[in-house]
């Protein structure tokens, strides 16, 4: 609370009494679809345009209504025409072929998602985590050995962390690899069923290694989670002794990807198979690795595979943006009801209801847009080797936490609403929107269940906010939370210190139109994040004297305040990111219209958090009340641009594939009111039954004006 | 607001400082497992225990995986196995072998929904929509001519009333039937593509007849939708001349339904086959009407066929209370991070967050069931004719739009989350979650757009406050929702007045403890309802004098406000409900519990508002800022009996087919630990790396404790 107290405040000027413009010049207001497109491609721009054109093509779409036996196939075959495309090389060295461009790769790699997200994820798990982990906890020897017949397709693979016992709590994995120094090998052992690896793509049928995540055990003693590539298959397809497993069979989406499940009866695997970059055993069996500690250890190494989670941050965006603009052309030529003219009907995008469900979403998207891009700049910066401090690690592991959290749940959130604003057109699958959301819907809690990351955040930011946060065991949160946190050689602030904050008297003539202001959107913001995490560490700060029930008691009693309370500091960055991307906008119109958006992201932000603002004084009942009209008499002025703002995001017919946003809409219904229009002209029409009433009751009541008529 | 005024204010005693109890008695807590599921069972329980018999069989389950040409197949199949097992006549004549029950034959249908909702809809087409538009808009002629093969099965049908350009809005079809007296015959017609009948179950393939809706046309008058009985096909499923169509092909879900595209080219019928209840032509051309005003007349068709809502909404519910049962099953069994002790890990249902996610859900659930109780009584009243006036009718029809509306979004939002507590199991299809989710999704848009429906009931609530609202042309509100309110004969209050008004006068001592009393919890909620309807008419009640345009762009500018207002009615009414169904509870233990579950759905419903009575003066900073932490603890309540209340519901393993429910996550879990268990008392165990740093540490801190040393 004392930072808050101690900000400066700063007060916005009151408004003279009458009618509040919400923008003043409607004229200024128009999009540069093609300077914005520019934009929203970002620094990997090139890459982008490679990436989607190749997702254009027929080859790599998704054939809807396959069996999952020939969907899969058809994945696999696509992995290869990727290989042949050069599409998949970009991270790995250059002496293999390689092009050393980690923030490219992963700008290519989630392009993917518009051609199948099948396809996007079967890449991810080749080339993305198996190859990457081969990659970055492998050593040269290693890299020499599996990277070419990786990066060829010639070893499809498998990354084996999860279990079925053990998703997000790495740490509590079950397998076994046990050091045998008469031998010189590892013996990899599953010790029960919840310790089989599962949900494993590659795994099923395709995957001939395994980079296997499994307890280091020498010389007696646990070293902890390690990876170990471990051949599976022979050139039959068949598994090798010791080595078993299932097919998982049917999902709710990515039926592409052959996931299954693995088991390991005291698999030998040489020595030299142990992925050794973080930690190495010698020919005697003693281990040694140059992070001594072991919590610090296993940080590291599962932070090198951080860009899942950025590349599924980057994907989530780019699927919400093709269904957003899906619904948002189908709502600009879709008309249903006539409301204000007897012939004509309205188009639903005009219906303020319609504009309350896309626009908001619309916003958002774009501010998962700006923060996306952001996030992977941060990830090239760290993975270049430019800006590699463990505080930069530090931060991009937060940033992607939060980030896939949010973006992944708006896809969801954001496709269903399309659906449904499409009416029973959203449900056909030629239209794609089911179809999306199903194969999004567990991008929300692999790579990190979105509610255990944001634990993370929460983590991170009580971490920054007071260092007797560093040593608590934080019991019911996420285990590798409070480990992560005890090894931070580095605190900071996650948050840039509210500057002023917004302070509201209460004017009654003070209306929304206050918020506009970017500085008073950015306090409200920062404010709450700030509180709120200021209020968490007062009722938190005693655990660290408690015994560890009665404080893990004491965590759970605020868990669901911890993740609300990462869930806004998240927004508050993308909201960040939004406002810094307005800068690169340059054409005057396009700033305008992008500016109203940020607003509307903003004060979307604020209506939801509402209660807060009120209880915590920091807005006006008066003002408050007015919140949600101003944001109505925004989403009027943003809808002219609306299509303009689908538009800008690049995808063409051959990435939206999407029979109702092609037009066809727009012809049926000018078909319809030609055919109508025709019909009046000719004189030929039906009269309306209620026509006839009414002129039969008008000349009635021309002869006997007060004769009393009985009611219908 | 003169409403809110007038109502009497009584406020609520302070309670004394110090710790506040959630509920004083916790001993006294406990549920009744058998009585409570007798109790939802409701009056058709006998029909629910036969439909649920049934619903547990193989024959009539769905396969996982089927290709779509098998699903179709096999639903098919299956719909003969029900009308060998007697399974869906209950509403037709017992002359015809029926048996004229209109409550038991919705219970029984809607428990389908557990079987396959593709078994559901389909039998709704064919049985609940074909059928139903024979019995309710046929004559004795039609009911003797057709029902029998209809209910053999020997007519496969469709209901051809939506179309390419017109869902919800039925009276904007483009179809026509034309009378043509020199051949006694009509002659349905569609003008333009947009007319084709679109999304019709059945049309595919399976159907040989079909009613269809289309614009009666006699003398060149055109006296609104009618429907018409047309054979299809022959009995090689050819299509007759001058018939056409398409297949919708595949779908987000309900893939066992052969939906299609239907098209009219000058089809002729024999007069006869006007479904003539509600309006006739004579071999002259003349029509003849038994309700002279048009609209009347045409709401009148439309609300037989009001059974569609009323059956989704128990089957939204009924699917809801399957996915909670699996969830919250797996919740109590899955464990994850160990936080209070070494050894053990958490159950993730005793994790606040996973309360958060699922209980609240819950509690909705239950009155979700209760309402829809309710509902099916008052059909039943109405259809068998022991309540059946223009009032019942009206209620009725507003209820089904409001319950319909809420449960169908409940369920969607309730299996995504269910899916997501289950992590990657819930993905899996063999555990149902994404399935059911997949075929409800378009619960939400069919039968009447959820969006349409609510703005029906607003218009309702509307009318019912003032009478300037019976004649306003509502211009952006839906066309039939105006429409129907001008022919109303009869207006009442829907709502019950709020006898008083919860005043809070901002004590601080006082906390959301009171809003543990029932009477506080109606006056919120019932106070918020009644003011957002004066304010809508206050804003609204100028458009009468507009003209048109001007008044449809006034509505437009309420139209979020209108449908939020629908929402908190509808909410309202399913909190009465739950209320009301406490009082059916005569066991002391789970009348206590089901009340901190009632309280739980209005404690939620009001933090979710919790802005709104803070803007409005209703609620004081002081108690709001108590009631998310009392909501916290009374999850924690309630928790004990989360795997109750769900068994509560009576679904059995033959219902829920979800390996995740079946006990098997904790076999494996008992597994792992008594292996753990094993291993520690082996003393063979692998010791952590950890422990041992911490041994040489505190074994150096002995030797030497002041000497400094190097940080890790």
């Amino acid at each position: 609370m004392s930072q808050v107290t101690a900000a400066t405040r700063s007060t916005i000027p009151a408004k003279n009494a009458g009618p509040e413009p919400v923008y003043d010049d409607d004229s200024q207001a128009g999009v540069d679809v093609a300077a914005l497109g520019a934009a929203l491609l970002g620094r990997w721009a090139d890459v982008r345009r490679t990436a989607r054109e190749l997702a254009g093509r027929d080859a790599v779409h998704r054939i809807e209504g396959q069996s999952m036996a020939e969907h899969r196939k058809r994945v696999f075959e696509q992995m290869h025409y990727l290989v042949e495309h050069k599409a998949v090389h970009r991270v790995f060295p250059k002496s293999l072929g390689g092009g050393e461009d980690h923030g490219g790769n992963i700008a290519g790699f989630e392009e993917l998602v518009i051609a199948d997200p099948s396809l996007q994820i079967k890449a991810g798990v080749q080339w993305g985590l198996f190859g990457a982990a081969v990659l970055h906890l492998g050593t040269e020897e290693h890299h020499e050995k599996w990277l070419p017949g990786i990066m060829n397709l010639e070893i499809p693979g498998c990354f084996a962390m999860t279990e079925t016992g053990h998703g997000s709590d790495v740490a509590s994995i079950g397998t076994t690899a046990t050091f045998d120094p008469d031998a010189d090998e590892f013996i990899v052992n599953t010790p029960f069923r919840a310790a089989w690896k599962e949900y494993i793509g590659n795994a099923a049928i395709d995957g001939l290694a395994a980079v296997v995540f499994a307890h280091l055990i020498t010389q007696g003693i646990d070293h902890g989670v390690h990876a170990f590539y471990v051949p599976l298959r022979n050139g039959e397809k068949e598994f090798l002794p010791g080595i078993g497993g299932e097919d998982d069979g049917l999902k709710g989406g990515l039926n592409g990807i052959d996931n299954g499940r693995l088991h390991f009866t005291n698999v030998r695997i040489p020595r030299a198979n142990l992925l050794n970059r973080y930690g190495d055993v010698d020919e005697h069996g003693t281990y040694a690795s140059p992070i001594a500690s072991p919590g610090r250890r296993f940080f590291t190494m599962l932070g090198t595979l951080v860009q899942g989670r950025v590349s599924l941050d980057g994907a989530a965006v780019a699927a919400t943006k093709v269904g957003m603009k899906i619904a948002i052309h189908y709502a600009s030529e879709r008309r249903q009801f006539n409301a204000s003219s007897d012939t004509a009907e309205e188009v639903i995008l005009d219906y303020q209801r319609h504009q309350r469900r896309l626009l908001p979403r619309l916003a958002t998207t774009y501010a998962a847009s700006f923060a996306h891009e952001e996030l992977l700049q941060k990830f090239d910066d760290v993975f270049s080797g430019a800006h590699d401090s463990d505080e930069d690690r530090e931060d991009l592991e937060t940033l992607a936490a939060a980030f896939k959290s949010l973006s992944t749940w708006h896809a969801l959130d954001t496709l269903r609403e399309c659906r449904e604003a499409c009416g029973g057109a959203g449900f056909m699958a030629e239209n794609r929107l089911t179809s999306l959301r199903a194969d999004l819907d567990v991008y929300a809690t692999f790579e990190g269940d979105n509610t255990v990351l944001l634990q993370l955040v929460a983590k991170r930011l009580l971490a920054d906010y007071a260092k007797e946060f560093k040593n608590v065991d934080f019991g019911m949160m996420a285990r590798f939370v409070a480990e992560q946190a005890t090894e931070l050689t580095l605190h900071r602030t996650g948050l840039r210190r509210a500057v002023q904050t917004f302070a509201d008297s209460g004017d009654e003539r003070r209306s929304a139109v206050a918020l506009r202001d970017e500085d008073a959107q950015r306090s409200l913001l920062t404010d709450r994040v700030e509180t709120m995490v200021g209020n968490l560490a007062g009722e938190l700060k005693v655990a660290a004297k408690m015994p560890k029930e009665q404080a893990a008691q004491l965590f759970n009693s605020q868990q669901n305040e911890l993740i609300e309370t990462a869930v806004a500091h998240a927004e508050l960055l993308q909201w960040e990111a939004f406002t810094r991307g307005l800068d690169t906008i340059k054409d005057a119109g396009t700033h305008e219209v992008l500016t109203r958006l940020r607003d509307l992201f903003g004060l979307c932000l604020i209506e939801r958090n509402l209660a807060w603002y009120l209880m915590n004084g920091r807005l006006s009942n008066q003002r408050a009340r007015t919140l949600g009209d101003y944001i109505n008499r925004l989403l009027a002025r943003l809808r002219p641009h609306a299509v303009d703002l689908v538009d800008a995001f690049g995808y063409e017919q051959q990435h939206l594939r999407a029979p109702i946003a092609s037009g066809a809409e727009k012809e049926r219904q000018d078909e319809a009111m030609a055919y109508q229009r025709k019909e009046r002209a000719s004189g030929n029409a039906a009269m309306d039954e209620k026509i006839l009433i009414e002129r039969v009751k008008s000349a009635g009541n021309k002869i006997s004006k007060k004769a009393p008529r009985k009611k219908a």
